[in-house]
């Protein structure tokens, strides 16, 4: 992509209206704009880091056994009068009346759409387990929107519904939901913890919070260093095995976000092991037993013939927030720094003089060449200054940058600049291409 | 995929409520599920095809030259009372009031918000032209909402907004658009003639709606059958090149929807050439002006310095709308028949046998190859009959199924049936790989 034929109307002030970095950062390179209170176009940048972070999420969704859907953002609010919901829900459920005065809501989640989906759709044990997910702009009407995508009101999330026909199996299908969350979130390059969280009225232990290590995170949260660096799962993992042993390693461990810390518990710890930093959620697995199906009548008929309401449980990552919780965990004074797997482009290329007829032949090369190769590539082929072109560069944070100026070009070299340490070298530009094609 | 692991919940009866068949066949091969009246869940099935319809329009727009955004469903009255549409669009929008009593609204439509993105990040003609699209969820709250995803109310479109310095502009980017509506609707198997729409107010020559022809069509059309075989331009054509030939060669033969037909003008035609049909529309393309860009102040500086406001035009196709006028354009009695560049699988295997070592151990064979050859194939493993297995398959449309059995296995062979034709073919298996590998 030439940036000359691009849409990236980047900042050059810092918006103030921004209080955490993650949503300067947005801001300032492009990559979202705010529409309303807590609302955002996603810009061609940004929606490229969101589809990304998408589609690892799916991946690993499908690797799982997940099935995806696609339920709709507008609900009946006779759906969640059946699980009783719709009167608890609060301020927070955006309520609209369509023209012929029926009661409509925006979905902020779906446990009662996909349990309608599931009842009429199955009637015995043989069609279980099954797991359907979907990924899916939600509303909820914050009473004050903040952080930008971090905690804004329409946002995109992956909820997965699993059922079964009993606890055992529902947790099987929980341990497969953690197992691909880990694998999610390692994709994203990103350390994520998973934190027992409160269980409520449901009780017992299958309910995590997963929790992304970050200095500017949203709250304390106290963990056994030894959970930094336990092996995730890998890609040829059987998902049909038996996953206890890879959930109770981390599981064993001690985690806790604040509201559930246990200061005791912590200190019996060896005191190089006593981990206390700043985290994020990013994602939150919840078993929650009959919950829904009981009074929403979702039943299979078991293996003696008699029909029992399914065992449920519900998987959410928030795929928007993920966007600037990436940037909370990877940013420097210059901007963002993207891992690999969700960059918006895998190279930038800069022209130091655009209309010299050497520098712009090289660089013309050298961007057919990456692209033959897959790579994706945004070519900065504008006039203007050298040092905002490396702003802007650095401020949108590619892995990597190829720099391109005519005296480098007459002796067959460019500079290759990696973003994540600012290393910075005159190489070959064959070097160059064979470094970054093979990547 | 497993059919024993998928989620495909077939209908037995024929839903009474639909009254056209893509509505019926949707709902009977498990496509969509109707949560509300005209608001749909996309099943595993409808989903794959909805995916696959909106990566082809994807891939055009984005060849054509324009840039994907994506904009927020829920926007601020307060852009609407700019342009004067807020108080003027009716009972179809859906109209919210938030906790803050703020007049919200669910977009049926973008022309406000993309204009204002537009304003507060383009200042010069040098960085036009400029064309963003995205596809986003819309809702118009009919008052009768009918046809399944044919006329629903929450639906799923893809529309572009491009921006010029003046009307000579504003025509290159009418010609691309128009340029990859007709590559994207051949992409998709479907022969959709552009015709001259109303243009109100705005007057000229610059909108059109492309129409598929179905005998189930929703209105009557009349066209000059020279348009039906009209080559459409091949993916190297040079979108900055002069198009006007290319858009010249179908707006000068006779196309007009009942609302436009004139029909002297028609009657003139040879009448061999006088073709009159049912027709859908599933695109629109319309050149508007300064209508938004005027009030919503939408200006940029000229050649000459002097602020101008941009000239505009909108471009849709009807995202979800289409997955139903493919139906309506290819069915027989015994179900869809999906075009293969959006089918949902590629290929089903029937397993005639489940249980047979020989004829199991054939299935996983032939599903192992197929997949490594990247072909996306459901083999049908579950028990059951053979006649409710075929119908099943015929319901769902694949392209081609692959008919396993232990007689034809002991032969080495296996039955190939291609979906479209009917056509059954008894071959070895290897030559089956093969034929369905390279395709």
């Amino acid at each position: 992509m030439r940036l000359s034929r691009y849409f990236l109307p980047i900042l050059k002030e810092t918006p103030k209206e921004a209080e955490i970095v993650s949503h300067r950062l947005m801001l300032r390179a492009g990559m979202i704009r705010q529409q309303s209170a807590g609302i955002y176009s996603w810009l061609p940048l940004g929606l490229k880091v969101l589809e990304k972070v998408g589609a690892i999420v799916r991946e690993e969704q499908n690797r799982a056994g997940a099935i995806e859907i696609l339920m709709p953002t507008i609900q009946a609010a006779d759906l969640w009068r059946e699980s009783g919901r719709y009167d608890d829900y609060g301020k927070e459920m955006l309520r609209i009346v369509d023209r012929h005065e029926r009661d409509m809501l925006y979905g902020p989640t779906n446990e009662e759409m996909v349990t309608d989906i599931f009842r009429t759709a199955v009637r015995s044990y043989r069609d279980l387990p099954l797991n359907l997910y979907h990924i899916q702009w939600k509303f909820r009407d914050e009473v004050r929107p903040r952080f930008g995508v971090m905690r804004g009101r329409e946002f995109l999330m992956k909820d997965a519904y699993s059922f079964d026909l009993d606890a055992e199996g529902a947790r099987r299908s929980y341990n497969k939901m953690f197992v691909a969350y880990l694998r999610t979130f390692a994709r994203l390059g990103l350390t994520a913890i998973p934190m027992k969280a409160d269980s409520g009225p449901i009780g017992g232990d299958m309910t995590h919070e997963f929790i992304v290590l970050a200095s500017t995170g949203e709250s304390e949260v106290y963990c056994d260093r030894d959970l930094l660096d336990m092996p995730v799962p890998a890609v040829d993992i059987d998902f049909d095995g038996d996953l206890d042993p890879v959930v109770k390693s981390f599981t064993s461990r001690y985690a806790a976000t604040e509201e559930m810390h246990d200061a005791d518990v912590f200190g019996a710890l060896p005191g190089e092991r006593q981990v206390t930093a700043r985290g994020i959620e990013v994602g939150h697995i919840f078993y929650f037993g009959t919950k829904y199906s009981e009074p929403m009548g979702a039943k299979v008929a078991g293996p003696d013939g008699a029909e029992r309401p399914v065992h449920m449980g519900s998987y959410g990552i928030g795929v928007s927030r993920l966007v600037a919780g990436l940037i909370e965990a990877s940013h420097d004074d210059a901007g963002i720094i993207w891992p690999e797997s969700v960059a918006p482009f895998d190279v930038g290329i800069v022209n130091l003089k655009p209309g010299d007829a050497a520098t712009d032949a090289a660089c013309e090369d050298i961007l057919a060449r990456l692209e033959a190769a897959g790579r994706d590539v945004l070519y900065d082929d504008t006039e203007g200054r050298a040092g905002a072109k490396f702003a802007t560069m650095d401020l949108i944070g590619l892995p990597w940058q190829v720099i391109v100026g005519p005296k480098g070009v007459a002796d067959g070299t460019v500079e290759l600049k990696r973003r994540a340490t600012g290393e910075r070298h005159s190489l070959p530009i064959d070097q160059v291409l064979a470094r970054l094609s093979g990547a």
